[in-house]
């Protein structure tokens, strides 16, 4: 099939599976777990192959054990799944319900968005992770994985269409695509496809966002600050920039520019060299920062830059208002984090800074779905509407409005016949 | 200036408006009333020179009524912010709070969106109440009205401007842009604005979808149905589409196409007809339609066409199915309604058809901000992403998470020193 038409019975299952009871979903789920409990050995020999195949052609070491899909693996996915039948189904609530006139009710129901697409790369985990959560929320799923895990994600995808296909729900809601090609084409489909949620490098999720007029969900870069007032803990300070920048650099909510007031800088920045030469964190500092510690001078660029490694660019401040000026300016309105013991200046700090997640005293890495409690996560977001900083299943979900008449028309309430009560119900 | 700088001072000056206090953001609303108040005289005259202009210039008549911008209009902009200033702050609530862990607290909390970029067409009155809906909601915004409407916009503009600032708002808030060049530059700003709102003819609205990396909050299209069950009142069925179709023809909200079950279409069309050629509304049909009354053919693009006018077109359906089906594929996703006295075929209807407003025994004529009785409105949209429906006030925000923490780090709880609590607060 075509991408055109594989995105069309994506169209037409979501339409159907928007109505489908909690329970057939929660047993589809449960078909899911069982079937890959059952399958084991057939995803391990996929999964085998891929990683031959991926070693002989020399994947980096960090990729080929994101690619790995073991008997451990597997019953972590089944119990992620098990998790994910006890959470309450999204769909169906009543967020809001208005007696507009006697007899003519309105409420505002939550409902599935209808046919997601969805770009990941090596892990395969991610396959079954998404598309249980787009089941459980009634959304139509296309997948495009890592070539580098193909013939896993096959093994996934079968296994996952063919046990929700036993509990009733239609085929074509999970489609897998497979080459550059067909995440073009689908691009295209905003006709069919309602979101996009790219999972992948920076430039990836740039690109995807300049080439379709679907809208997508994700965050490009991850540029996080964490800003040391000059009335912070100096211990607190060292703590807890040490873990924001080193423990673990290659995500998106690591700590890239260190910000410090003036008036602690001196104070501050030795200690903070003694914590980072520990960790071989390599230390870049505007012209103040290389007055008081042994640095290379950071240029414009650094401040603009992820690493996603051991390496940190600092900025002395003048004030808080300077802090707040930069992560708005250079920022990636991704999580900032303030280090003080004033409230007014956190305060100041956690309103004026435009990102989605802005912290007090505390590791810019607490920004994370599993983290934040919510169950599942579905990304994290950097747009600024429908769902922002990490998003749960909520973020898979819109709403339509159901009004309920007998027979009201619109004549009555123009000509004064009748008035709308606008009661709460 | 240019509109690069424009939009530059406008998201400087949202990021110190989404911290303003909602007395400050009421006093500003107060201040705009009194001044529209004062300067009506102003106001009128500019308005004078846009009628006038636009008279010789051979404006239609409907959209000359539009641009009239006079004394009774004036009060009743004034009335409509008196209404927004007394409605709830929706800035600064919290969504959701949630312990992580002794001492971890994490607030969701409602923010503003930053700069919304609002496209109108003639009438004046849009221009305040689109900017006061923004101020509420600590929203920046650049405004373009119809160039019919100009030198009533300019005065408009600088009234509210002049009103804010002298209540402490800054000044770059509110921008008007004034050509379409302006409108084009500022769909490729991106960094600056967040999302644009068109209101205007349908060709318009797509062609900003199809030229900006904005999100848009809209609708193109609005072909709404009715559709008449083989279980339906038939008197109801009669009442509703006539409203539906001709309590205001040029509106989104009109009913374009009627669906009606064959089993009822030889009762129900003859009666339709005779109330349909009172009101001189033109009906085409299907093959089905024209065996059971004297009307035209319609073809294939009669069911993808929004006439916003006297013309309706009919088509006679198999079944409950056949009429969802016929919506989903021919429908904006805008309103929808069924007209039966089976409670399961509603309940179906309702559940299938895949629009943001979906109606049983009554009017597609209801769905609108101030019948739903939002107290504002945005726009209506037809988008499945943030805000769908009629939008009021809440279609202008989005959150942030902001997590309070007394110096807490990630390590503790990766080396399980410590764990997470997730308690509701």
């Amino acid at each position: 099939m075509d991408i055109r038409s594989i995105a069309q019975s994506a169209k037409e299952a979501s339409i159907n599976l928007a109505a489908f009871r909690t329970e057939i979903k929660n047993r589809a789920l449960v078909e899911i777990a069982l079937e890959l409990e059952k399958s084991k050995n057939r995803i391990i020999e996929a999964n085998r192959l891929d990683l031959e195949r991926s070693e002989s052609e020399n994947l980096a070491l960090p990729l080929l054990k994101r690619l790995k899909f073991d008997h451990d693996k597997i019953l972590e996915t089944i119990a992620g799944i098990d998790s994910l039948v006890k959470l309450e189904d999204p769909v169906g609530k009543i967020l809001a319900a208005t007696e507009l006139d006697n007899g003519l009710e309105l409420y505002k129901v939550s409902c599935p968005i209808g046919v997601i697409g969805v770009i990941f790369e090596s892990r395969p985990d991610a396959l079954v992770q998404i598309s249980t959560l787009c089941l459980k929320s009634g959304n139509s799923v296309l997948l495009k994985g890592g070539s580098e895990a193909r013939e896993t994600n096959r093994v996934l995808a079968e296994i996952i269409s063919e046990a929700t296909s036993r509990a009733g729900i239609p085929k074509g809601w999970i489609q897998l695509m497979e080459t550059r090609d067909d995440v073009n084409e689908m691009l295209k489909l905003d006709e069919f496809i309602d979101l996009v949620i790219p999972r992948g490098s920076n430039d990836f999720v740039r690109y995807i966002m300049d080439n379709s007029r679907i809208p997508v969900l994700g965050h490009a870069d991850g540029i996080c600050h964490v800003y040391v007032d000059d009335e912070a803990d100096i211990k607190m300070a060292v703590d807890v920039t040490k873990d924001a920048k080193t423990q673990y650099v290659a995500v998106c909510n690591a700590m890239e520019t260190l910000l410090v007031h003036k008036k602690i800088a001196g104070e501050f920045l030795p200690l903070l060299k003694r914590e980072m030469d520990r960790k071989k964190v390599e230390l870049v500092g505007c012209s103040e920062v290389v007055k008081i510690i042994n640095v290379d001078a950071a240029d414009e660029n650094d401040w603009e830059t992820e690493y996603l490694d051991y390496k940190l660019s600092i900025k002395v401040v003048d004030s808080l208002q300077a802090a707040i000026d930069h992560v708005n300016t250079y920022g990636s309105g991704h999580t900032d984090a303030i280090i003080t013991e004033s409230k007014k200046n956190a305060e100041q700090f956690m309103n004026l800074v435009d990102s989605g997640n802005v912290f007090w005293n505390c590791s810019t890495r607490f920004s994370d779905g599993f983290r934040y409690g919510f169950g599942a996560e579905v990304g994290i977001s950097t747009n600024k509407i429908h769902a922002r900083g990490p998003v749960g299943l909520e973020g898979l979900l819109i709403y339509k409005y159901k009004l309920f008449g007998k027979g009201h028309v619109v004549t009555d309430y123009a000509q004064q016949k009748k008035t709308f009560t606008h009661r709460k119900i």
